[in-house]
């Protein structure tokens, strides 16, 4: 196909197309020139899959580029392929207040005592520590132990979505990743959505009279 | 105390307290000018309230107001006010694309069926909806039942948060406020932060070799 029809499918503007060619992230098509040129369908796939990782997992493009090339790397094992890709999703690191890299010690540390195989280089542990951190500033004294219940739901969680056949490694290298970047994004925000809206149902069932059955008198 | 030291103590610079006592989220305290006014302890818990409202939850200055108006209003019950908050924190529905209505409809249905007791206004609605749609379109097609797992895990959770203890509305409805905000806010990113740790240990474990006990050859 055409760099239009290419546009056009993909759903990337020409504009767009052309950045990823001068960034290296979409190989060249076949022809003389960029708007001459012949793509095909493995064009269209790693387009679906940059949008993905720009559009869902919010990679900034130098980052998408380093995941690009692990999936390119045939020699890389997927296990590294995938942890790449978990990794980019992971904030950059910012505003690393007083009191960061303790915490973050000390949440590596907890994390490894409970047995977890995770590179101590995942930038989730700076989440981890800056929740940890944050609860400190604002008074309440804890340790990592304070996210127990959470890490016991995460890790059965995480591993249902394994079990679950969302992440199926039959289809390669890039179609996993895809999977890795959706699943971890995408039910992330149902799953925080879920939380707030199960706080609200207890604290209605705790201190308040039901929405739904509420009449004209408020019960305090 | 005077301007500067309420300045000192609460962490807010003079000019930020001057612009909360200009928006009405600060009452005033006993004086002629706004430096040379009196201030009490209970202006620097208001302004403690204020930056957790605004510095932990993110919540925009005109939602703050709407918050402390609801804390401020002795005729409320305490479950209004907590609604408040909780849907303060909620994100302002933005890029509604299409199918988000209709997805939005099928959460609130899902999440009722549930017998779950939340006002369907709730904000987390529209981020549990986009995620419903944010799936169709990349091509999973789903029903609102593939959340099923993150519902029972988050309803769990939820509620082992108010067995726990940590909201606590001895308090009065100030301190009950920031503590839910607190809650909600810094416990989601630990989950999150947890979750994405674990899904890193489960595919390390299906997909490759530990990390720390790799040796020289990898495996495929």
């Amino acid at each position: 196909m055409r760099m239009a029809e290419l546009s056009h499918t993909s759903g990337c503007t020409v504009a767009t197309i052309k950045y990823y060619l001068r960034q290296g992230l979409l190989m060249p098509g076949q022809g003389t020139a960029v708007t001459q040129a012949t793509y095909e369908r493995r064009h269209l796939d790693r387009l679906r899959l940059i949008r993905v990782l720009r559009e869902v997992g919010d990679i900034p493009v130098a980052r998408v580029g380093e995941v690009l090339a692990a999936i390119d790397d045939t020699q890389r094992p997927l296990v590294d392929v995938l942890r790449a890709a978990h990794h980019a999703l992971g904030p950059a690191p910012v505003d690393e207040g007083p009191g960061h890299a303790e915490a973050r010690r000390e949440v590596v540390g907890y994390v490894v005592s409970r047995g977890w195989d995770v590179d101590p280089r995942a930038p989730s542990f700076d989440v981890l520590a800056g929740a940890l951190t944050a609860l400190r500033r604002l008074g309440y004294p804890c340790s990592p132990e304070v996210f127990s219940d959470y890490a016991d739901a995460a890790f059965a969680l995480a591993g249902a979505e394994l079990d679950g056949g969302f992440i199926d490694p039959s289809g390669g290298p890039a179609a996993t990743v895809a999977q890795v970047v959706v699943g971890t994004v995408v039910y992330e925000q149902a799953l925080s959505a879920l939380r707030r809206l199960a706080e609200e149902h207890h604290s209605n069932r705790r201190f308040g009279v039901p929405v739904a059955k509420k009449t004209g008198r408020r019960r305090r």
